[in-house]
């Protein structure tokens, strides 16, 4: 459908309302204009950002002349061919007041701690959304493609939410796009909801996407409520050993190997036949017994990499259980745990 | 030929040496060492650069065990199986006297300036290098695929060439590399020369390329003697209307229009009739008479990328002629010009 990689420019009352919408999810933007005579017309998305963001700062003339829009300055002048804004999809409409009111670097931050742990397949539609949820006065966001997940809380104050049952799953392609905002944005971010779509309005962006149907697994079952060996360790240098135990288990879907030693020592190490092994031993503080897990190397780098703290605490039971990473030390966040299953070797 | 994608470790004397080639061209470096036993092993080149280069900095062990390598320090361990260093192929000697010494900055910099001017296709060899050759106590170096050709003469002092008669022409790929090396490098860049071969020395690294038979093409004779109009133009407003044009001409083959006007204006413009049309104007210094002529965006584009300086002179005489660039104003360097053929419109 070629009108959906074009943008909707469509003047309403002293404003320009700019729209794109992949039929999924549609972004609609409003700026202050000086509207002569009324318009609306749909031009490519690309070439128009393209030609604007080429132009030094300043005040842009748009005109439209049946299916051009002719856009520019008196010294860069474009006649760019559209199509017909009837032929732009509708964008849904949600209404009422906000289910949820938030600081957008609180949600901003949330969500990128989350977002790599949800499914990119849609095999299991639910698993390709980031479940949002009010449980104990907190928002609760979560994400998983069940080979590990990623749990983050934040405490809410009086009047953040408006009813204590909220409880969506959001397409993981609109929680990119919601990243993206955010981070351009400051503020507070308000979330509308009705039964089948979500609407997210951000200082004068609204984000409006499908919400996903179906109940998200009880996935709480799957945390272990304790462990029995867990070492504290720095993580910059976690990280490290992780990336060089990574190197040598490329050719071996990814698994690498974890032992921590009970007086004081964690060991990586990784092989593959053809290329080689390695290992690496860091000192570090362990409480509890000697034990050995495998893991995907991959996700303990993403694992690690969303810590946002010096110190991380790694909490595994052995082979068949599920690790329990969590920040530690000077943690800027301490609500946060990320779970990964073991590799049965 | 697996054993291309390792690198060489060899010791020799109290140094290693590294060695990597591609059979075109090869480079060798030798590192300070303390060497206990001697040894020689190839390993493959990129899991130990990625190896390495994660660990923090300190002194590193390599011992050879038959065809494996064992490298690391007392935390961080590999062991990388490689290939007999018989395997790795010769990389020719080139010996004798400098043919040619410059200082590092001075090279990297011409090079730059011209390598994008250079054929990327081998269907005729001596238009894929970069041909340097002394003429009047100044070094030339010339790169052209036919549709543009990119000129840059280097005052020589005296003792900075063996040879009034030097003239070579080296492959572009290898001019890349060594471009890539000077960037890392300080100093002087000694050049040597035999009938087949050329070695790049930098600083302990070695750099040795066959190089291209043949005669680079009399192009001279193709550069404009004078022009019938020049405009001097701010290069980053150059660049600006070029690239605006470029978006509206990349579905028609990069076609742009300039228009040259005696009393003081240049008009650049482009058009699909399926996209759109633009056109930009600015107002800039002009001799000799109105002018127009069509050119390929992407070779202006280029052009104006190494001009190093804050004005450029375009000189053009209509639109069966080759148009002439030439850094201008408070250039940086004022013995360098882009020539550019018209496109036949």
């Amino acid at each position: 459908l070629p009108v959906l990689s074009n943008i909707l420019l469509a003047t309403q009352s002293n404003r320009l309302k700019l729209a794109a919408t992949n039929l999924e999810l549609g972004i609609t933007y409003w700026l202050g204009a000086s509207v002569e005579i009324d318009g609306s017309l749909t031009v490519p998305a690309r070439l128009l950002t393209d030609f604007v963001s080429s132009l030094p700062s300043g005040n842009l003339e748009l005109t439209q002349n049946d299916l051009a829009l002719k856009v520019g300055t008196a010294h860069y002048e474009s006649t760019i061919n559209g199509i017909s804004s009837d032929e732009f999809p509708l964008i849904p409409q949600v209404k009422g007041e906000p289910a949820l009111t938030l600081a957008v670097e609180d949600l901003r931050e949330a969500l990128a701690m989350v977002i790599g742990a949800a499914s990119l397949d849609e095999a299991r539609p639910v698993l390709a959304g980031i479940h949002m949820y009010v449980d104990d006065q907190s928002l609760v966001l979560v994400a998983t493609d069940s080979y590990r997940l990623a749990e983050r809380s934040l405490k809410l104050k009086a009047g953040q939410v408006a009813n204590e049952d909220f409880s969506v799953i959001v397409p993981v392609r609109t929680m990119q796009e919601l990243v993206r905002i955010l981070s351009d944005s400051q503020g507070n971010v308000h979330m509308y909801t009705d039964a089948n779509q979500v609407l997210f309005e951000i200082d004068g962006i609204e984000l409006t996407s499908r919400l996903i149907e179906g109940q998200f697994p009880p996935y709480r079952q799957i945390i272990p409520t304790e462990v029995e060996t867990i070492a504290e360790l720095p993580t910059s240098e976690f990280v490290r050993i992780t990336k060089i135990a990574h190197l040598f288990a490329k050719e071996s879907a990814g698994g690498i190997q974890i032992k921590i030693q009970a007086e004081g020592r964690l060991t990586m190490s990784s092989n593959t036949s053809q290329v080689g092994e390695n290992q690496s031993v860091i000192d570090c503080d362990v409480q509890g017994d000697d034990n050995e897990v495998s893991l995907n190397a991959r996700y303990l780098m993403e694992a690690l990499g969303v810590m946002k703290a010096d110190t991380v605490s790694f909490g595994t039971s052995g082979k068949l259980s599920a690790c329990v990473l969590r920040p530690s030390g000077n943690a800027k966040v301490d609500d946060f745990l990320y779970i990964i299953m073991p590799l049965r070797t």
